[in-house]
Formats: C-alpha cells, structure tokens, sequence
C-alpha cells in the first residue's frame, strides 16, 4: 500500500488520529466537529490556560457551549495538550493559527512558520497537513512547505542538533500531504456552522487534493475542490475583500448621503427590496473581528512584489479606518448642539464587542472609540452584557468594567454611544432615560423607538 | 370630493388613462405591462420612426416580441404617438426617459428638463407625474417640480405665450401629484420582468405618495414606499453603484490574479459556495447599458454641491473604463508571443451587445475596442447575431456589417476576441477553426472547451 492508500483508508474508517494546532474561533469548533463525527482529535495550544480549562469541559468562547466539549472529552474524543511532541502521533495535522498585521500593515506569519516548524520537528511519513489560515496566495507553497520539506533552518536560521532536523527526502504527494483549506467560520451565525458550510480544499499535488477532500469529506456537508493551493488562498481573500469594500462603500454613501439630509439606512432597505443583483451592507463604527480588517492587507502585501497595487482594498482600508474619527466628530456636533464640549462629558459606550451578540473583542472599534473620547478628555465609560471586563489586546490595556445598565445609572451621562447593537439590551430604557444618544448602528429605528434625543452616525 | 379621491377613484377602477413618455427599454415595456392589465396606455416618444412601428404593432427591442405590442394595440388599450398635446387628456404620466452623461461626464438632464417642458404646457388638475428615469437625489423636487409648478420660463429661460404658460397656483399634494419611482429593468432577465419587479416609491408629499403606490400596486406584484422622492433616487444610484464598483473590484483583481498566475474566474467560482455574505460579479472587457456606466456618476456630480467626493465611484470608474485598454494590452501579448504585431493583424471581435443575449449596443465597450484596435493599426470585423448592422452612437459611426461565421471565414483572422458571450454561438468552432483566441468572459472553460489556441483576458 501506498502512503496515500494507507491515509485514505484510516480516513475512511475514521481512524485516523487529527491534530488541531490553535484553539481559538477556527480550531475549537473544528476540532469539535471532527470529534462529534468520531474522530479522535488532539488539540494544540501554546496558551497554557487554555488546556485545564478544556480538559475538564469549560469554554472559554461564548458561542461555543461548554456542553460541547465536556461531552467529547468524556468520549475520549477530544483532549487538549500543549505538548507538540503528540504532532508524530497524528495522521493529520490541522493548522488554525492567527494571521494578524504588524504595526507597519503588513502580514505576520509567525504563528503559521513557528506551527509548521513544530510539525517539521515531527514530520513522518504519510501525514496529511492543512492550513486553514487567512493568508496571501503562495504561503502553503512559499513558507509551508519549505519548512516541512527542507528544513526551517533554511527559513529561520536556527541552528539545531542534527535528530532534530526533519527528513529531508520526504516528497509532497508521496511520502507526506500538503493542502490549503481555508476557515469560513461566522461566530454567532444561527443559520451555518462548521460541519454545515462548504469548504474550499486545494491541494500541493493531485493526491494531496484528494487526501485533503477525502478527509473533510467526511465532517462537512460539502467541499470544494479547487486546482492548487493558491487558488484556495486567493478565494478566502477575495470573500473578505468584498465584505470590506461593500462595508467602506455604504460607510462612504452614509457620509454623503448625511450631508445630502437622506438617510442611508432608508435607502439599503428599498435597494434591498430588488430582487437579483443587490446584497445589503450595512454602515457602522468601523471595522473589526479577526478577519475583514486584516486580511484584505495581505494580498496588498503580496501585489507588491508583482509590481501591481490594490487600489479598492486601500481605498476600503482608507474609508472603514476613518469611521471611529467620523463617529467622534457626529458625536462633538451632537454635544455642541446642546452648548456641550465633548472634554469631561461624560459618555457611555453601549457595545464592545465588534458586532452584535456575540463576545470577541479582536479589532473591536470600540475600542479605538474609547481612545478617540479620551484624546478629546471625554470621561468614558461602557456597558456590554457580553464583555464584564475589557481584556487586554496587543495595542489597549484599559482596565475597565461594565457598569450596571439602570435609569439611575444612565443619567449620569450626558451622551449615550451605540456601538454595537445587542439584542438583548433594553433600548426602550435607553431612550426614555439617556439625555442624548448617537446611534451607529440604526438600532432605535429598526425596533421602531423614536426619540428627539436619539441621532444617527 | 377632492383631486385626489378623484384621481384615486379611477385608477381603483382603472380607468384612469395612463401617459408614458419614452418608449425604450425602459417606457415601452412599461407601457405594455399596464395595457396588460386593462389600462389604457398613450405612450409618447420624439423618435418620429418608432410611432408607425409601434401603431403597426412591431417592435425595436429583440427581448420586446411584436405579438406583446400587437395584441394591445389591435384591444385598443395601446397607442403610439409623438403628439404632446394629448398628454393633457392623460391622468397619469410616466416620464421614462434617458439620462445620459455629457462629455464632461456631468448628468445631462435635457429629455427630463423637455418631458417636464411638455406636461407643464398641457399640465391639468388631479394629474400624476411619475419620474422613472436615474436620477441624482434632488432631481425631482429641484428640477421637475419648479418646471411644473411656477413655469419654466424662470428655469429654462424661453419666453413664451401667455396661453402657453402653466397655471401657476397650483399646489403639488392637492391640485396635481408627484412622485419618484426609479425603473428596475433588467433586458434579457427570464427570472423577473417589469409586472415582477418590486418597485419603490417616493412622493413629493403623502398624497402623492398614496396615490402613485396605488397606482403602481395595480400593475407590480409589490410597492416600496419610502419617505421621499430623494430617498427614491438614492435607491436606484445605490444599486446601480452596488454593482459597478463589484464588476470594478472583480477587474482590479483580473489583474492582480493575473499576475500571480490564479484564473480570478476559478476563485470566484470557488467564493460563490459561501453560503452568505458573497455575491458573484464578473470581470469583462468593459462596463456597458445604460445604467450602470452612467448612473453612478449623477452621485458624484451632486456629492459636489456638498463638498464632499465619492472616491469608490471614482475609482469604479477608473478601473471599468481601464478595461479595453487592459484588453488590448493582453491581445498585443498574445499576439507578440506568436511574433505578430497587432498593426496589419486581422482581429475579429465576437459579441457586440454590451451583455450577452441582448442586442442593446448602449456603452457597450466592444466599441471601444475597435476604435482601440483600429488606433493601433488592426483591421477589425466583427459577429454578432443580434447585430446586423452596427447602428450609429452619439460617439462612434462605425458603418460595419457583422460577418457570416464559419470555418472558412474563421480562418481569414489572425484572433479572435469574445468581448460578449452570447449563448447562441458555435464556441466550439470557433475553438477548432481559429488561429489564437483571446476570451474576455470565459465562455470556453464554461462551456468545457479547451485549446491551446485559448487565452484569457
């Protein structure tokens, strides 16, 4: 039996041994869902907090019940470690990293590079690796494999002692399996779930592409087979590229369609009534989540070496980057309306998280508009059933907690800020009880609460 | 009972006589579909050739049959004339009428200013005017109302007998109604068409907002109220610049993939299997139709009057009309690789329409591609089975005939572009019989042709 053959048929009778490497939003949920199929998974992490937690059934993702897990850990489906030296005993080794930007806007792959070195130190024959990560066309190609091939010492210039060098003779296609499949996960999508929405699969090599279908094949409902990795790359980019350019567009029709008196809101709902050729997008405080803001970036990244530039996603990036300082400036007309000066008013934030119901903080726009009123000596404060206490990020630390939401409380604030509409926040009390309200996200109106003191942004 | 009851009164019993100005693409069918529900229709249009065609029940529009027209015409219900005075025995007038772009790229309100000229001359209490045509937000109750309402004398400046002049005391909302309802047409649509088309509605005031959604309630399977004319307008651009910043962002890519080696064509393909929050657009060899080249920029010019710049419109603009030159740029590539210079190459363009299955020739970039070619020193003939005869533009007179499509005639030519992908073509005789083939929408991958003699573009 060929490598191939061998993998293909512990696949098929679900024997196979699947590795999930990063337990966030992407890895959890897979590595769930394999083990609610009857694959046995190992998880991950290089968070060491993670793992207790795991193990004994907590969550620590609000839509991701801890019934979940509690119930493949008790099967002996699922365990969690942050030992990578298990990596050997896998079949398949999943990889679900963050693809963040660094300061300077351009893609940071080190999770990705220091998880393929990982496997590389346990690479063994007929292994089947994944990358499920956003990233540019050309990284399963240009940095995976490399590493898992030849070595990360070419990559990365660490020197090693010679046992831990991987075997070098080991060939794509034959001895092990590379492919690219890139995440489509949507926190708090009530409709789609891993299992349920199609996947994108392309391989290094024929064979490759067909371990790699086989596999998810087995777990979600349909996949996609596309000719190579870099295509597979470059249709996860195009799908958040044109969340991010329809975002910065009605952004951008908001702030004209504002001065011309229409409401933008108004007019998405009529175009929505057209029944072909239109999806709705809607305006907001600008962008966040781990996705829509940074990857389109990484094909900018990647254009540059080709000579060619990316004029939308610059222009999306301009727009959306500009819409907490337009918030802010809604808010100063608002306030000088009423002969207030934003400096030490006091504002509310009602929302943290990047959109509504659900707990993920990651890109937050709130949290730029905390930096943006305290820039101007507002006094800030938030309110976010979903987020008791603001977690540190790598660019804020602000040690804040979320007030109680009353009549009382509220009419300590000279200005209440919706940021990110909840559901299950009561908006009536809002109004009846705010002395003036900036709404960015259409709220009051689209649960029919009108109010004097209530204006949009 | 009151010029509305009135005039509500016989539109419930539909024998109100309805006036539509403008039989094109839009007017014509539009007039069709309320003979089509017993009303009795008088369209209007100063085309002086399409009046006997009409009354003689042909038709000028290939997805219009002649049988549509005749039937009505031989019922009685509708009649062709380029006689204005009868709009004054009309209860409702529906002005359908181009709104081009100057060479300056700014609206070119003259067939709106003239229709609007017209109903003014012969204007009459308890009337309807409805504006279809693509507008700027503004237009109707800036531009439309004043020429009604005091006379156009103070807007167009033209002195005229005092018999001529409108009754001036009359007030919109009471004595005459007026109302915005942007036209949703989409030529060659077989999913939806005029009567199936939810529609929007703005009024000048409540009472023409009720009595223009009564109206249309009549004859469309669904009315779109919205709170004003303006709102109304915005909706239609909205749409309109929804799709050509898409096709724009989808050429950008062409361009970028295309250097990176990824068929942008595979990649959405690929996206289109997201279940939510993707919507497929192509990219071509150009923007064409009436709307969507055309509309967009109504925005930015009256975005003007607010200081403000629509930069996603702009850069729509740029890249779609950058697109047959990036056409050109690739068939010199294609040529140059077999040595040939496109100087004295003998090229025929395939597709004239500016979309497939339509014989509308409005904007349609393949006119642009032959004055490119002919620019650069190439013999051009074309084939188009809905183009016989290119007709005269306002801005090309091309005198070319279409060519009989065959193995032999196939082999005079040193390329062949597809510029526009009509179903009902021979692609793969083209394919067998072509030296080399440059294809702008992908037909022969769609279609599972495949040659070495292909290239995108």
């Amino acid at each position: 039996m060929t490598q191939k053959q061998e993998l293909l048929s512990k696949i098929n009778s679900k024997s196979a041994l699947i590795g999930i490497i990063g337990l966030g939003y992407v890895g959890l949920p897979l590595a769930l869902t394999f083990a609610e199929k009857d694959f046995k998974v190992i998880g991950f992490d290089i968070d060491e907090n993670k793992i207790p937690l795991l193990n004994s059934g907590q969550s620590y993702i609000k839509h991701i019940p801890a019934s979940r897990i509690s119930e493949q850990v008790s099967k002996g489906l699922f365990v969690a470690t942050n030992d990578f030296s298990s990596v050997s005993m896998c079949d398949v080794i999943i990889i679900c990293v963050p693809t963040p930007l660094d300061e300077h806007r351009e893609p940071d792959l080190q999770f990705i590079e220091s998880s393929a070195l990982e496997v590389s130190r346990h690479l063994r024959e007929g292994q089947l690796i994944v990358l499920e990560s956003s990233t540019y066309p050309g990284t399963t190609d240009e940095v995976v494999l490399p590493i898992l091939q030849t070595g990360f010492k070419a990559i990365l210039g660490i020197e090693l002692d010679d046992e831990d060098l991987p075997k070098r003779e080991f060939k794509v296609g034959e001895n092990f399996f590379l492919a690219f499949s890139p995440e489509r996960e949507d926190p708090g999508n009530e409709e789609f779930n891993t299992a349920t929405i199609p996947k994108v699969v392309g391989g290094m090599t024929p064979n490759c592409l067909e371990v790699a279908k086989t596999l998810y094949d087995k777990v979600i409902v349909k996949t996609v087979p596309v000719s190579s990795t870099r295509v597979a790359e470059a249709t996860k980019l195009l799908e958040n590229i044109y969340r991010s350019v329809n975002i910065a567009l009605v952004n951008e029709l908001k702030m004209v369609f504002e001065r011309m008196n229409i409401d933008v809101w108004e007019v998405i709902e009529a175009a929505k009534t057209k029944p072909f050729g239109f999806q709705a997008f809607y305006p907001g405080p600008g962008l966040g989540g781990h996705c829509i803001p940074i990857d389109p970036f990484y094909l900018t990244w990647k254009a540059r070496e080709y000579d060619i530039n990316t004029k939308f996603i610059e222009l999306a990036g301009e727009i959306n980057t500009y819409q907490p300082y337009y918030v802010l400036l809604s808010t100063i007309e608002v306030l000088n309306k009423h002969s207030k000066s934003v400096k030490d008013s006091k504002i509310l934030i009602v929302g943290m998280s990047y959109k509504k119901n659900i707990d993920d903080m990651r890109e937050s726009p709130s949290l730029k508009l905390i930096e943006l009123f305290h820039g101007s000596g507002a006094i800030v404060d938030y309110y976010d059933p979903f987020i008791p206490k603001l977690p540190p990020t790598r660019k804020y630390n602000y040690e804040m907690s979320s007030i109680e939401l009353s009549q009382t409380t509220l009419m300590n604030y000279d200005l209440v800020l919706i940021s990110t509409d909840h559901d299950d926040i009561d908006y009536k009390m809002i109004a009846d009880n705010s002395k003036l309200i900036v709404d960015t996200r259409n709220v009051f109106e689209r649960k029919g609460i009108r109010s004097k003191n209530i204006y949009k942004a």
